[in-house]
């Protein structure tokens, strides 16, 4: 099979570096195009880019010179992860000149006609793009996934609405800096310190929860019913977002039947093997001090969510703790995700 | 008014130094007496002690003797803040040797006939020290202070539950490191990491803030009758427990009548001016992104709790967060305060 | 005596915020006029600054209107921390327009006709200033004082100098955030890292340490004969600069001349009783594992240089730790006893 | 070919857990025994070791039995890193029995008949082992490598003394936490603090350095003639020594002969491809900044020293920065690959 050229939007800024090294040997797709600012455009990549990642740049990236973000040169898939004050803009103009743009940005999550999607979760709000093709008239298309924080919080709760309802969920985030971009939170502000705020959070995380554990019918997303409350906290920790979570079920059951409701989830990823599916989309950890981030983070290649900590909540039915790579479940593995998902769906043929 | 002898059972742990400083310029109280383990037992306390202070060891309590932990030359108060492993039989040997025992261990915190006390909080229940003594036949006493999590959380419930009651309450804290003690978390544990979870923590939390925002009558507490759910967790800050909470009040209130209840609130040590009472022992921040450890910490020297984001919760019905110094108002100025309230209430007569 | 009215050029930057701090209560100098950039000029000073101190911001502070950068309204006498970008022009248009411009920028500091001044060090530079307003013909003038990495170095190299001649020093700094200024380093640069380079400060602090140990002749400064090397690094630290340093002497000396030449260090701040000049300038330190800028950062309310570690160096003759806080000895602090020192000394009449 | 069966001596420290990771999939060596202290004996390894490292404990040792530290039934092959207090007399005891010992421990290493060895520095000193048994009687044989400092200096080093022959050597030294094992640092000694002491890694440097450039004559390596000058501090970095060092020379070169002679260093373990080898012993980096702990740190899978920032030293010859990893490089790594030198020169049949 000959690979599929890529772009991305964005490529320079944390997420950015994320697509550039997932991509590096991908076996569907082929990186053949960069855009950034202005500021970095006509700069070989080296260059443009304040490479902040453990693993080295691509040798074969070093030198691809950065575009300007036009839509004109760049292959018909684009993975887009703009600065919030531009993407909307930059996105429309791309979909709309006939690009499949796979999104990590804000600005159309919550679109009425645009898919908001985890492929374990909700893969079938895919469907979404005829809606949104047909109303926006645009020759391309726009898929979006989640908020890093969102997105831990979701896959652990996905298996729990399917077996038994939920009815109200509280978390609380510990997040790591990186969720900030670069060069993102000042050391002076974080260091030996706990931020207990971060801008518009709290209202993404408990409006993105109900539209993706929502129903699709008739072309449009009945949100879920259930309350859901975040509270965002910065933590100074590299990657990976902690979340102490507590919710009630619409339906009797005990801790044994949560565990195993987590322990044998499994979805469309995993059936079709896409290339960046973690096989246990969930790993669930039996001792007493885990999920640590500093530890799991990295467990299934960033890919799985790892839930702990299990028991009973005495103000609402049980509580656990959840672990989530921000930058790679969080981000640009969550688009990698999508565009597979897209591809084995036949929305890029 | 000549000042009164005071002891320390534990002197060279975090929570001893805590006393030691806090006790060297104190109106009321002079430092006569050090106790720690065998180990440190007849060495001065500058050799037995590694002292972890930002501020100096005061020169007055550098060469004093250390000595073992047996009641005979000890003065009549003593505050204890020994390893939980030998607290309680230390405390119960000096209780019955005629001592008063002011202790922030957790040994004899959910004791019936021993008080747990705020002073700000549940000032009546010194009371139950009359019980004590009954049932005992101690010639002395224990009073005891709670959880350095269970302060900050009970000392922001208190105003709200005199002025709407409480039915429910969800908890998670973000811990600091000297809660824990000295050598207390490894760094390779927690640098760069949220540990999430502290051994015991949870349900001592739970437990307290019930006893404390308990009933006394016919010299029994009953505990509050709300329900109370703690997620504990590690963060690398060095002092200040940070605490993200949500609250069903029982009674009908807007966000302005909490604010309200915070700002106004004055109790026993604010009336009887205690020397460490916080002159404002909750104080509101409007900012969006406060209380925070780092620049908030030391707020009314340690005392207060700092109260900030105040909103609706769409789970429970308000949420904020608060911030209380852990070693500070949670353990030494705790008890320090304790032992005030017992002088003006005439308990060390 | 009325105290003298004073200004800040870059007052919300983080040496700005210490001026503020320390120019709070002082007995000579009243906090008058504050300028920042134009993004920040016409506000009051607590929404155009971003207070990263641990203290709060003065209640008189709070609400001063931030000018912008224009001679016009400011004080005779104005305390200078701008940006290095801009610094030199504003700085020669106060000094032009009449202003006594006491700067903690770089711009300046290797001027032929500019006093680089610590007051313990080299008061007899401020004679400079004769030459300056000669050359210059500035009804004004500019003072400045070190980096922060050099101050350290040379309060600890001065009463070398004095008794025993030096010949070689060879310095490896480990550097403070707060010395980047805010938003200064991002966390995701430093957090569990170490960077081996700070843009130009190893230059500075080889040059600047001959500057300021060099005879003042015939209104010109003679640098100092021996060699400096530095290598500077940054490390995640708050406040304080830690530096190891190697020297070689000229005349004979032991260990113990050594402690007794850094103990009996007296100079004109502490004869004239400045305000701001540490009792003791040099603190010697015996543990084995001390200075630590953890614990003795604020030694002498951060203007003394700790020095610890002192030992035989199989390179060069000795070898010793010295630690001094960036932001106060290094930079606000250091200006402010600059001024002391020309107040003193007839320089501001 | 057969693979060995080898052995740990203090299985479950942060050195013996990267011995367990580093074996885990070797060409040569198979990990069939394990031993720790009597407190873990007995055990299976998950149970007695509260392991450190990100990646995952190979799951064929999760559940292997933890032996007391005593010859029988251990392999012929044993890897040693126990604590330094026990380490001497059991690394004799199995010497004695006929084991050879392979040891990241300190107390043989400046005996004058037990090879300090570097495989790409002094092979030849493997020679030593023949004066070993000929003096001591052992059946087997002690063979170490230096500590986590003094490697990443030498490594250093070593291309520079071939080259042009060393005269001076000053090295201050930025260390990673985990080289104190664990527990090891308490995390209120070392957040967001520099400690300008390690005890006894100065004399440890300053004397290693010479007996591994030192020259093997007649059975006795005569150490090399120039003086070396240790710094040692401690800073809150996970793993990586990060080196300032500077350098005198005994003939003439310029940097770009420095440059060419790390470049060009290969030496046995490159030439005969030892498994655990790195392809570049030293890597040189260009960039101004480099090498930082946090990114270069696992270059050649930690087995490299990284070099940049090579200048003129105003003081010295030369100064730089090196980088080593003091786990692997300077610890597990290390002697691993002391093993497979002595296996491919024989010294294991």
């Amino acid at each position: 099979m000959k690979k599929i050229e890529v772009g991305i939007l964005g490529a320079t800024g944390m997420v950015g570096q994320r697509f550039v090294s997932l991509l590096e040997r991908h076996p569907w797709f082929e990186l053949a195009w960069l855009a950034a600012s202005d500021r970095s455009a006509g700069k070989p990549y080296v260059e443009a880019c304040t490479w902040r990642l453990r693993e080295p740049i691509p040798e074969s990236v070093r030198g691809m010179r950065v575009n300007e973000c036009q839509p004109g040169s760049a292959p018909q898939l684009v993975f887009a992860s703009l600065d919030s004050k531009v993407a909307g803009e930059v996105e429309r103009e791309f979909a709309g000149a006939g690009h499949v743009v796979v999104s990590n940005s804000s600005s159309f999550r919550m679109k009425a006609d645009v898919p908001l999607l985890i492929p374990e979760v909700n893969p079938d709000h895919l469907a979404l793009v005829r809606t949104q093709r047909r109303e926006r008239q645009w020759k391309g298309m726009i898929v979006t996934n989640p908020n890093c924080t969102t997105i831990g919080l979701v896959m652990s709760l996905a298996p729990l609405e399917r077996s038994f309802g939920i009815e109200k969920v509280l978390m609380t985030s510990m997040q790591a800096v990186s969720g900030a971009g670069y060069p993102g939170v000042p050391t002076l502000d974080i260091m030996g310190n706990v931020i207990p705020y971060i801008s518009g959070e709290e209202e993404k995380v408990e409006q993105e929860t109900q539209k993706l554990l929502g129903t699709l019918s008739d072309g449009h997303v009945r949100p879920a019913a259930f309350s859901v409350s975040a509270h965002c906290n910065r933590v100074p920790v590299e990657d990976g977002h902690t979340e102490s979570i507590s919710v009630s079920l619409r339906s009797k059951a005990t801790l044994t039947d949560l565990a195993e409701a987590w322990r044998k989830f499994r979805s469309v990823p995993q059936e079709r093997q896409l290339p960046s599916a973690p096989e246990h989309p969930i790993v669930l950890r039996e001792e007493a001090d885990r999920p640590q981030a500093r530890l799991d983070v990295e467990t299934e290649r960033g890919m799985a969510t790892v839930i702990g900590r299990v028991r009973v909540c005495p103000v609402l039915q049980f509580k656990y703790t959840a672990l989530s790579h921000n930058t790679i479940r969080g981000a640009a593995g969550a688009a990698l995700l999508n565009a597979e998902l897209m591809k084995a769906e036949g929305y890029l043929d």
